[in-house]
């Protein structure tokens, strides 16, 4: 981790090293996946089973790709009381902040006929990915499944790589339950996602696929994209404090290192107007890099991505927040909530020197699934809006209709495409004959 | 066209050729389509003007690349007064239902200082894609940008190809004057879509690239994606008739025809409960056929993509209404309202007999960029929702995060993340010494 100056060719250098980190740089990998896909595709469960046995070790067939009641309890027993209750308030307060994301249908009439409105329908199917291993997160599985059924999905099913003995990570397990995952599939990488899209004799075709993977499972999610749908495409973890002179130090470098330790990918950014504050930070993070369980990943993490930038003044240092456009932002100044005013582009916003970023990972409620690597500037986090569609509602009366069908018939032989305008006209006819 | 009776078999081999029309199958195209943007990319203008010589035969350099305000001024002589004036009142229809769409940022508070909500800001910048030439329809161009200006996009440009003597459409840019365009960039295919997604010396990147096009620009839009955003990719459109008895079989074949004149991959559906109406449907069909001024278009279409089935009672036809997906879904029933309760899948629901599509497709106001073959299971209407991104917010006080510290510290550890642990109980040290 390095102190430099906010200035043009430093932010051109970082958003450059930064955009480094994204799945769209691993296209090489794109052939293996594509093989994947086409071979799940065509062959169903027969590849599925193969590649599970080729890339987990694990023999699975219809008859085992199931998670059962038995392991489902047997993983109550493996994880400690108290994290089970932490995963049950959680899953409060994410499903109460979900809850008012919800969007209703609506129509607009008048009174000479004309009803136009939109109508809002729950997805029918979704399929949820967990990462195996050490990568499953609980709060991963609670983030992606509660939205869901928020929304009013119908059915909500997970895939899983499981071990070589075929078991699936307790905590993963608990998790799912709390969240009301209907069924648990053990599958994982591109075979999983191809299964989920397309179908197999035992895994079911969903209308939408979301949750973290590695680089085969982003791949295979981009390239199944439009016969499903599927959550933005996710890089490495990031977050960007924004601080002046008032803000703490040690809280901002205990913040920072909370990124780092994710990946070596992550990237951390203090953009400061103090180069004292930025002094002290540097000393912090690595007095708190020594006694830290995950110290190596959090070293590779801020000798590549991590940076501290001292601006000029406020003013650039948001400008420069904004066109890094990152997962997490912390606003520690004086007036957090002016500054937020002025923020275009981030994730999840975390406002004064009590919002620290894991309130938000587990526990606050907001989905911690967050538009990455700059994509911040269009996506959105994850929210009951991924698991609806909506139709348009068009009903006209013949009134409506009458003394605007000649305008529409206009519009359409000015396009070129008389069958359109026959269609309007048809229902006028036996009057234009009278006349 | 011809009467089938809807049973499992038909509606599986129905589903199996309507899908032979989906861009993901001419993946084929996708290497020459790669070319072109990593072209681009590397070689911005040289590349993007080449290109333009060799697919459009136009000469264009960044001193011709804008359309004038000369060339607007030539378009409104070009275009008949008529057509202006029902390009106008179509706009105020596509704004006023689109400004009922708009999304607002939000906040909930607890007493104890906790802030949740969720900021809505547009999106800085929009480029759409507009075809050139034959395929070039004003209504379409008010589609695509209107919604953007609605959700208050700073900057919508557009990009067209330009003909032989680099001339754009006057109907074209009629339009986009009317719906507020900033700029109009000639340049079209995949050449223009990477372009806008990596920006060149003259066409700025954008944050999102919506508008239809052929083959080349539907993959060159999916192979940017997640560089930048795009709109759902559009395959060939589509009409599914839901109709009863009581349905006129005049307007259901004119309304079929609507749909089938627009290309050859277009489809035309009607699933009815009386075998009467197919049987005067079809003649209806033939009669208007043989009159109208794309009938070669709509007899390829209807022959390969035309289908008329027959239902044994109304739910087995909403059934297959919901399976099919389509694009555009007419209700003629004695009770449209009632069916459409149970619709579960389609872009825009139509209701009665004085709503015919052609209505929806220019001028009742929703949005007419609907998701096609099937994709109306999980994707929506073209929106204002395009348009915005969301960032959530938290903030809490130290009240607030004091008594529930201790289970996020618990879940941290639980999922082995340290330094996610640290960045809770720093805030809580001094006190924690002090006990």
């Amino acid at each position: 981790m390095k102190i430099l100056k906010l200035d043009t060719e430093t932010k051109k250098d970082l958003l450059n090293n930064l955009l480094k980190r994204s799945p769209n740089q691993y296209d090489t990998y794109m052939e293996t996946v594509s093989l994947i896909i086409e071979d799940v595709r065509a062959n169903g469960n027969h590849a599925l089973f193969a590649y599970t046995k080729q890339f987990d070790k694990a023999d699975i067939s219809k008859d085992n790709i199931l998670v059962t009641e038995a392991e489902y309890e047997e993983a109550y027993q493996t994880v400690a009381p108290e994290v089970i209750e932490v995963i049950k308030k959680a899953a409060i307060n994410i499903k109460n902040y979900h809850a008012k994301q919800k969007q209703y249908s609506w129509f607009d009439s008048e009174p000479n006929g004309v009803i136009l409105g939109q109508k809002v329908t729950p997805l029918s199917s979704v399929g949820v990915y967990v990462p195996g291993g050490k990568a499953a997160y609980p709060s991963s599985v609670l983030m992606n499944v509660l939205p869901a059924r928020v929304a009013g999905v119908k059915e909500v099913i997970m895939v899983t790589p499981p071990d070589r003995d075929g078991k699936i990570y307790a905590g993963t397990l608990v998790a799912a339950r709390e969240a009301g995952v209907d069924r648990i599939y053990k599958a994982g990488g591109a075979q999983a996602i191809a299964a989920l899209a397309f179908g197999t004799e035992s895994v079911p075709k969903v209308d939408k696929i979301v949750g973290p993977g590695n680089i085969y499972v982003a791949l295979a999610k981009k390239a199944v994209y439009g016969h499903v749908s599927i959550d933005s495409i996710a890089g490495p973890s990031e977050i960007l404090v924004l601080a002046d002179e008032t803000a703490n130090p040690r809280y901002i470098a205990a913040d920072l290192l909370s990124q780092a330790e994710h990946d070596e990918l992550a990237s951390a950014i203090l953009v400061t107007t103090s180069s004292e504050v930025a002094e002290q930070v540097l000393k912090e993070v690595e007095g708190f890099t020594a006694i830290l369980s995950r110290k190596e990943i959090i070293k590779k993490s801020l000798d590549n991505y991590g940076y501290i930038l001292i601006a000029s003044n406020i003013e650039e240092a948001i400008a420069a927040a904004n066109e890094i456009a990152s997962e997490h932002l912390e606003i520690l100044t004086k007036d957090p909530f002016q500054i937020m005013t002025k923020i275009e582009n981030a994730g999840a916003i975390f406002l004064g020197e009590y919002s620290s970023e894991p309130l938000g990972d587990y526990f606050a409620g907001p989905n911690h699934v967050l538009p990455t690597n700059g994509t911040a500037k269009f996506f959105s986090p994850l929210s009951v809006d991924d698991f609806i569609k909506k139709s348009s509602i068009i009903s006209y009366s013949k009134e409506a209709l009458e003394p605007i069908h000649k305008d529409i018939v206009t519009f359409a032989e000015a396009e070129g495409l008389t069958a359109h305008a026959n269609s309007i006209s048809v229902r006028f006819e036996e009057k234009g004959e009278e006349c």
